[in-house]
């Protein structure tokens, strides 16, 4: 296992910067009002493809020798890193491979094929995904950039943090939502060089706290389908998010359904920005934990705005 | 008549400069290669009450001899203009009178109240309004500010296009929705003076095609309660900003229901930004007249992002 380093971040901030938005913090005076502390929104949301994960999937891209890339590249999502896969990919002019399963939403398909992508098709079971990944893999030669546990992808992730850190200056906390853990890894990897003094948060949804549990019990636990409104946050960590998450992370905060999409819908009103539900989970947490944040700079990242505008959580239909 | 020069749209922006936002003026790609166009929007949908009328509002407030300021500010507006007053106001310190039909639905109430305006409900119809108006106004001696006829606001507006052009540089065209013409006719104001050369287009619902129809007549034509999605856009031009419209606008064009809310939603998506159906009228009509706008560099105001989340125009329900 290659842990990635500081200079690993130093490059793929270079080699990405090119293909990606330095994009902006937003404040909002009756947030910090409300929660007592002063935000600084990271909003990646308006990141190319709509989501943080273009950064490590151009770091990926960019960083294959021309020889590497010609075969192209190849992952299984139906999320942010498929599109983020296929654009990167797009921008360097090589073919990328997404497997999905044959039941994802036409419109996550759609994406992905608008960026260029191209999609096989698995059945929704795991076993049916690596054996049909297998298959591409083995036709095509392409590399496999796993969506978050891979050195490439971590190091594009902390350019985030790296960010957020010149544009706002010293901060005390930073939260960001957690899923396999690769936005939380590339923010530890970022800020225990540049700023070991600020606090690193994960929030997770209460019904897909496994990273919650694997925190407290001090090894991975990964839950079989967790069912959450915040659908980007479902998978398990591994062992190099692992290796992160242990070492860096100050706590990890849970938060219900319903305080997730109170708190999507009130950045939304508030902010007038288009957010997915799990960018929406570290305001969540930060609500109900006040006390933890209350008099502090506490950077928030916005992880991504890919949402279907037809099925709103807050929405009875 | 008193017609707002730029001397007092230079003066309105020292005043109001401490009081509102700077926003942002957001491009994208996707919808530069959609139209064909380069698309600058600017984004008063982060602007301080969520609107470009917190700029002629505040212009009116900060404008007040200390003296009749005491007395407070008065309106009548169930919209925009309302909750920007109430913003403006309570930043100066002093009361602000809103009238409004009974009938408005009780969020807008409650954010005038939340921005510590105080309301006074009236019947819905035009007889009703004037008359409890005169009352508040008789009691009070608060000084009305007109959401649109007023020739401070109608300098505060123009602020909005000297802050886009010094953004983006030079355009070949600005576009911003038109309903009673305030915003329209503080971007005459201001690019009449400062880029005489650059277009202005006014964009208008075909439901509320009044300025439409004024603009082809050549004097005002007023509708009885017109019905749009956009309503923002229901009000009629008034002698002061027909006086901008007809004497330096290019051209309006207009939009249908359909198209309105088609172009919003692409927005959202597209943008990742919450804006109202007003805002959306102009990319609406830009879409549907290409060859206008191709190859131009164009602006675009996004007017503003109060919008009901409960009730997207979108959602059937």
């Amino acid at each position: 296992m290659y842990i990635p380093t500081f200079d690993d971040v130093k490059i793929a901030r270079e080699r990405i910067t090119p293909y990606i938005h330095k994009t902006p913090v937003l404040t909002s005076s009756y947030l910090d009002d409300l929660t007592g502390a002063k935000l600084f929104f990271k909003c990646e949301n308006f990141q190319k493809a709509g989501a943080f994960k273009v950064r490590g999937a151009s770091n990926a891209v960019f960083g294959l020798s021309d020889e590497l890339a010609a075969k192209g590249v190849a992952t299984h999502s139906s999320g942010n890193h498929a599109l983020s896969l296929a654009y990167a990919a797009g921008r360097r002019g090589i073919p990328c491979h997404v497997v999905m399963p044959r039941t994802a939403p036409q419109a996550k398909k759609d994406a992905v094929i608008g960026y260029g992508g191209i999609i096989t098709e698995c059945e929704p079971s795991t076993t049916s995904r690596e054996a049909v990944f297998a298959e591409v893999q083995a036709a095509t030669g392409a590399d496999f950039v796993h969506p978050y546990n891979d050195p490439r992808v971590i190091a594009g992730q902390a350019t985030c943090s790296l960010e957020l850190l010149e544009q706002t200056g010293g901060l005390d906390a930073v939260i960001a939502p957690i899923g396999g853990g690769g936005m939380i890894s590339g923010t530890c990897l970022a800020l225990s060089n540049v700023a070991p003094d600020t606090k690193i948060y994960a929030a997770e949804p209460k019904n897909a706290d496994d990273a919650y549990r694997s925190f407290k019990a001090g090894y991975i636990i990964a839950d079989d389908a967790p069912d959450t409104v915040a659908d980007g946050l479902k998978v398990p960590l591994k062992d190099l998010t692992w290796h992160f998450v242990s070492n860096h992370v100050s706590d990890i905060l849970i938060a219900t359904e319903d305080e997730i999409v109170d708190a999507m819908k009130l950045i939304w009103q508030r902010m007038k920005i288009v957010m997915e539900p799990s960018s929406a989970v570290p305001l969540a947490t930060i609500l109900k934990n006040k006390d933890l944040f209350a008099g502090k700079r506490v950077g928030v990242i916005i992880t991504g705005g890919n949402v279907d505008m037809d099925k709103l959580p807050w929405m009875k239909n």
